[in-house]
């Protein structure tokens, strides 16, 4: 048995490498939790279900109890390929993402309570909302950037809420919301007035390109794409051509969860012939509450073992783009669903 | 005054936009240090010499007692901007890396017990090593992302000891170094042979490819490139040669005290066009030990104040890469001077 030989059978439906498959192993090595082997592998999960199939048909992997392993036999190719458990140097403080809330103390408390009447996390829409801090530290971030006080801010879908923790630091020059959602449009709104934030909220379809007056408007954008590639390259051309020109920023975040490092190549090239330059990727920095409608996502009956997450298991890199030229027309109109590709596991 | 006029001014000379005005203005506004506003400017140095003396120029900087500082003009520009000075929200822990050395004591102690008979860094080839906890830190990401256990690593030129620090954790299959300073390759070879760390040792000028037993036959490259664009595409040209193919995993610094982010932008063009995909850009990741020749480096002349710096004040982002592809025959050769251009400041 040969590692090449897997990746052989299972590229022929999805984009994996042999260190993919390493990292896989070791996942296994690490957790019998199916969602945390997914959270450690980071590949795609239909391409990690795919994989499972080919280790089971070789009577590598086995499920009991719920529980995921290796086999003896598994352990033993693993073994051979000087494949190990994760290493992780995870910093405890921050969980690896750099930046903590200190200093933010009044705002985090307002943001919390505010949050939690917020509308849930729906299909239709493809949402899934990150955890509160991971909001609040995407908002820090910008501030520590220079990409928030005294900045014009467009928020490009906004299950996250970043609208409102944006609001509510206050340093923020304009914060602008657009969305699909009425419920979120409705929530937004109504916490903007009670609280004083000055949001404007705009409800429109991403689908379709940006209304005139929001074309080049804008100072930083910051949106959570949905993550079929046709909807990356709709949401962060939309993104783009709010921005000024060169010097404006963009916030968006991008999984492995759904998206193959190939995906990821091509949205880098994307942005690159877009005048974009990426000035930050820092992974995992987004992880995800999970969301109600686990058991209906596209990839649940591929899983080799169907139990509901009890922890965090969905997350993303942040990317941070700056703008050094101009981003040209967005006039592109994409029909029908955007949701979904081969990849995508959550539509 | 308007901030597109001083734009207009200094991109005669070095790409820059308003978004590095007020980056510079807000970091004078947040240190009085030379060296710290270089720091957080996040620009070259040399274009923030020029953008220096336009506002030297306009009346609206100023320099007593060896601090440099907005005068009241310059304040008063800046708040009708709106710039304030910089907020930041960095984990006190990790500083910002997302990663601690918690776990690694033993392989710490030694790694720096032995650094203390380390060759000073020299100006001949642009050197310049950083912090030793930060070579042990880049050590700890690569075993994290799985590219040190089992792997076979080479570092192309080595004045950080990386493969000292790689080669005491004991876990990697392989430790190649190559570099072109004798000093640097005696004391490798010395450590290694006392320690018993097996690491091989190859005297090499990055100018030519390389030798044919080395291409095609590493799983993993770290490198830390001179800043010039020609230099940059040789480093890391010869280091994506180096590697097996799809999978394998590649590091290295990339600075924006010496490369604007225009220059960011064609090296990223350029990983992607050899078949890479970046999976994380780390922002001031790297911290460098201050260097014995910084008042012959070419930017002191154009400083506005001239003093030693006495803390770190030059980082750089690390990347991460991981080739998709075949990244094709390196076979370029550069001639003459590879450490400089018109953005490099330490040559």
């Amino acid at each position: 048995m040969e590692l090449h030989n897997l990746v052989e059978k299972v590229s022929k439906k999805f984009f994996i490498t042999e260190r993919d498959i390493r990292r896989i192993l070791s996942a296994l090595m690490t957790s019998d939790d199916i969602w945390e082997v997914i959270d450690l592998a980071d590949v795609p999960v239909m391409a990690l279900c795919e994989v499972w199939k080919a280790l089971e048909e070789k009577g590598l992997v086995e499920v009991s109890d719920k529980r995921v392993s290796l086999t003896a036999k598994g352990l033993e190719l693993a073994r051979s390929y000087k494949i190990s458990p994760i290493r992780s140097f995870t910093c405890k403080l921050c969980e690896g993402r750099g930046i903590t809330l200190a200093g933010l103390e009044k705002v985090e408390k307002r943001f919390k309570e505010i949050a939690k009447n917020r509308p849930e996390a729906i299909q239709d829409y493809d949402q899934g909302y990150i955890l509160e801090d991971v909001t609040l530290l995407r908002v820090a971030l910008m501030w520590q950037k220079g990409d928030l006080q005294g900045r014009e801010l467009l928020v490009l879908g906004d299950d996250d809420l970043v609208s409102i923790a944006a609001g509510l630091t206050g340093v923020a020059a304009r914060v602008t919301v657009l969305d699909i959602d009425d419920r979120l449009l409705e929530f937004i709104q109504d916490v903007s007035e009670q609280e004083k934030l000055g949001i404007e909220v705009i409800k429109h379809d991403l689908r379709y390109p940006l209304p005139e007056n929001l074309q080049r408007a804008f100072d930083t954008f910051i949106t959570d794409p949905t993550e079929s590639l046709r909807g990356l390259k709709a949401f962060l051309g939309r993104s783009l051509s709010a921005l000024k020109g060169p010097g404006s920023a963009g916030y968006f975040g991008l999984t492995r969860r759904e998206a193959s490092l190939q995906k990821w190549q091509a949205i880098q090239r994307f942005l690159l012939e877009r005048g974009a330059v990426i000035t930050d990727i820092l992974d995992d920095f987004n992880a995800y509450v999970n969301w109600p409608y686990i058991e209906t996502m596209c990839s649940w009956e591929f899983l080799p073992v169907k139990t509901i997450p009890k922890r965090v298991w969905y997350r993303s890199a942040q990317y941070r783009l700056e703008l050094l030229g101009e981003p040209g027309p967005d006039t592109e109109i994409y029909s029908g669903d955007i949701f979904f590709d081969e990849e995508t596991a959550t539509a």
